[in-house]
């Protein structure tokens, strides 16, 4: 855990919600990414060191559709940088941490994630995430 | 907002969570204080140039108690650092924000806070929190 990678907010509307957290966050989005696989659309933000990334749903069965329905609109995840994320998931779990996938995903952003179940982290979705090293 | 300051983490048992996230950020607890005003106990960890902050009641008044009450455990609150809190105040509210105090409040960790309104931050609870300068 090397520092705070992003914050992850979940939105109904994503255009709405990013005019709002550029007029918030006083800087524009500087990305926009559909990661199909998670039916999630994001906007990403700079903050410092830090990202603010929005995720809206882009269909029924996406875990942000599944969050809206049952919280509403809020913070769903907390990300943290990891320079090796095999070695930060076996270190979690003889911790007796629970790893929600055993390999790591591809997440937004270029980044190999793995998330903690939050019931093992006092109701926070804690993300893992390794930046994908091109060669 | 230069970046953020910390993550607000409502937890039921200090102890119990503060020996949980010295697992899971991998570092020590540096700093433990309790702000009677706000009816709470707070325990620190750093994080690259962040900050974890976890907050329990410290009696059924609190803020934190109701939050526990109401949604569980789980993050409460984003904290942005400011250079000058009244200028951010007034341009936030500039903006169409609802500020929770018309003035600045004295918070854990030597900072002059306000907090925005999460109905117009998409759910999100927002700190706004500013260095108090010793002379």
């Amino acid at each position: 855990m090397r520092k705070i990678e992003h914050i992850g907010i979940a939105v109904k509307d994503l255009d709405l919600s990013c005019d709002l957290y550029e007029k918030l966050l006083n800087t524009a989005c500087y990305k926009r990414e559909e990661v199909a696989s998670e039916g999630v659309n994001t906007a990403f933000f700079k903050t410092g060191e830090n990202k603010i990334e929005l995720l809206s749903a882009t269909n029924a069965d996406s875990p942000i559709a599944k969050f809206l329905e049952k919280k509403g609109e809020g913070i769903h995840h907390i990300a943290f940088d990891v320079e090796d994320i095999y070695e930060e998931m076996d270190r979690l779990k003889k911790e007796g941490f629970v790893l929600l996938n055993e390999e790591p995903k591809t997440g937004a952003d270029n980044k190999l994630i793995c998330f903690l179940h939050p019931k093992g982290t006092n109701g926070v979705l804690v993300e893992l995430c390794q930046e994908i090293k091109l060669k």
